[in-house]
């Protein structure tokens, strides 16, 4: 068990996911390989969904009607089905009428309303769902439905990422052990047109709707919308995430949101990290700014530098084009107050220029490049203005030329 | 001679440079190679000046001094120096410093007042002028200045750029002989940190602040504003415009719009397609939009997108990640209406898929990639939204892995 913050840890073994809820994943045939390509997230009675989707105007149908029935139901959804193998975007009437098929199905299977299902799909792009294949499967994805079976449902909603992407973390709190758990999938666009993210996470804790609506907004700030790996959003972007449970004191809601964000971080990170072709997680930590929103901007202004990404990708301390990054966030800030690190190295102090080693740097970011997964493959950048007591974190990776490989492959 | 509207026509030899203008460029030992690195333009009294420059908190001190000195000579300036090697942006007082030297030594040379001499620096951020060079090398400059120089002007602004980037255009209104120039610099980021775009433009008739500074505003926004190689703004980006000459009838000010349009659009699409790596132009033509502005925000959507542009790189016709771009331009438009073309062939009509040929666009994508500079390379998409009367064009280029190659070289 590790330990997180000074009330979560990490669950590695034995009962990893929140009381009540039930997780599958099979293969349903959808995808080309026999991988799991169908998931089934199951909530108890009374549980409580938040959702955050793609801002894109091409949108797949499966957005509209999450949408509407989390809007319809006030938030009391029970299944959510997810597909990969099919993004069912662009698919005209079919698509619309598919995804009403294959949720009826699941409803009537568990013997739920209909308007309690969500639909998240993604894949291939302008390509209909494989429908007669996920309905003939859905009684076996049933029949799966387990406590604890996490990793098949994180399997089943990759496309092609290189790892799934799973966490649990507990607490105790008033003497009631609490849980949260998570799973994510990120935009591995090996084959053309997929370039989704799909994030789903549970909690054993009961929390009313508006609550858990701004814990989630609050979460899905500093984490998904904190990440890029190529400035792209997908036509099927969503995060949902659910509670379920007996409700407990307000005074220890701020341990709830810890968790909540400690899930949506770890996930982001990950995803971030699985970016096609990265070798590396970029960090960007900036502080000392006006505001929180001014923070993340410019994080995010240097994490989506295609100049930066490709100077880190050749470990190279290039900080004019991490300063450059900045200036183009949009935001306004004193270049003579600014002092920039990367990792332990510091490049500029109040706007000057340090003494520093670039090979030694350089040398630093090579191990960095080489480093475990998630542990010492960490690139941080420190960015600190020094005008003001707000700070802010955002997530990206290196651009390498195999992110062009993947990513010019004939589809034809 | 060729014609590029009913009213202009390219000068390819004899007479480049509209009347009372002089140019100059010269080695002045700025660059490491012995290439010309130091550029001079200058107006007859009595001309006008009107300029853009980066946005990026993060600008050199020349454009700062630029900004005051066309703003206190409400735009009466009489020479621009240029330099390439070192863009003296982020070197503190010393940079400053070495700005203000630079501009009082030429204009004691041209014995005109230091308030009306504007500079411009472009190389590597962080790194101070070489001033003794350069001041040494003025008067050399100075006795260079020649009507119709401006090819050795136009070498000596490039960094690593592939090609010198020049236009010349004539028209006669009312029996006057009436010429249009232009120079421009774009990012060829092959040696770390550098990434400035340069233009400038001259032009031999009389035309007053207000209405110069409105025509190339509007000029700006439609070509070099329209384009974008890595989605990167510099510290030193810079556009300036100066006329000079007897005034004609307001009523032949939309014919001078036109020619200044020409001349821009061919340097920001030349700028386009000298991007680091590129293989071919990337035109995007968005039209039956509801204002221009929305049309040119989803062409530029489209140009910027990784994914979009790696596509056209492995001559894949992935139309997917057109939409999906154009979905995230922040623009409402119908999916349903959506005619989508990449060159000549359809792919999208009224939102559905036409039946098409994957492998013959695939091979005239190819056709492109080979073709030749700027006549037979530029791949076109086209997309029109069927909901308004208005259209927008930006340009880009492929992402390939030479791109990456060249970005993520060591400094070290």
């Amino acid at each position: 068990m590790r330990h997180l913050d000074k009330n979560w840890s990490f669950i590695n073994e034995g009962e990893l996911t929140p009381e009540g809820f039930t997780f599958a994943g099979v293969s349903a045939g959808l995808k080309d390989s026999k991988n799991k390509d169908l998931a089934l997230i199951v909530a108890p009675k009374g549980s409580i969904c938040s959702a955050m989707f793609t801002q894109s105007i091409v949108r797949a149908p499966c957005i509209d009607i999450c949408k509407e029935r989390i809007n319809n139901s006030s938030g009391c959804i029970r299944a959510i089905l997810i597909n990969s193998g099919q993004a069912n975007a662009c698919t005209g009437d079919v698509g619309i009428h598919h995804s009403y098929i294959a949720t009826a199905k699941i409803a009537e299977l568990l013997g739920i309303n209909e308007e309690e299902v969500l639909l998240c799909s993604t894949g291939v792009i302008g390509v209909p769902l494989k429908i007669n294949s996920l309905v003939n499967n859905l009684p076996k994805l049933v029949s799966e439905l387990k406590f604890n079976n996490l990793d098949n449902a994180a399997e089943a909603i990759l496309t092609t990422d290189l790892v799934a992407k799973r966490i649990s973390i507990e607490t105790i709190i008033d003497g009631r052990k609490i849980k949260i758990a998570g799973i994510a999938k990120g935009s591995g666009m090996i084959y053309p047109n997929m370039a989704t993210m799909l994030a789903f996470l549970t909690c054993d804790v009961g929390i009313e709707k508006k609550v858990w609506d701004n814990m989630i907004s609050i979460a899905v700030e500093k984490s998904f919308n904190a990440i890029s790996v190529d400035g792209e959003t997908s036509t099927n972007d969503s995060f949902i995430a659910i509670n379920s449970g007996k409700i407990i004191d307000t005074k220890f809601l701020p341990i709830i949101q810890s968790g909540v964000d400690i899930v949506c971080q770890y996930l982001a990170r990950n995803i971030a990290r699985d970016g096609e072709g990265a070798n590396c997680l970029l960090e960007v930590l900036v502080e000392g700014a006006n505001c929180t929103e001014d923070a993340i901007k410019i994080a995010k202004s240097i994490c989506n530098s295609s100049l930066v990404k490709t100077a880190i990708h050749g470990c190279d301390p290039n900080w004019g084009r991490i300063i450059s990054a900045a200036g183009n966030a949009g935001v306004n800030f004193k270049l003579d107050l600014v002092d920039l690190y990367i990792g332990n190295y510091q490049i500029l102090e109040k706007g000057r220029l340090c003494q520093y080693d670039s090979k030694r740097i350089s040398y630093f970011l090579k191990t960095r490049m080489q480093g475990k997964y998630l542990e010492e493959d960490t690139v941080q950048i420190k960015f600190k203005l020094n005008d003001g007591k707000f700070k802010g974190t955002a997530w990206g990776c290196d651009l390498s030329k195999k992110y062009v490989e993947i990513n010019s492959e004939y589809t034809t």
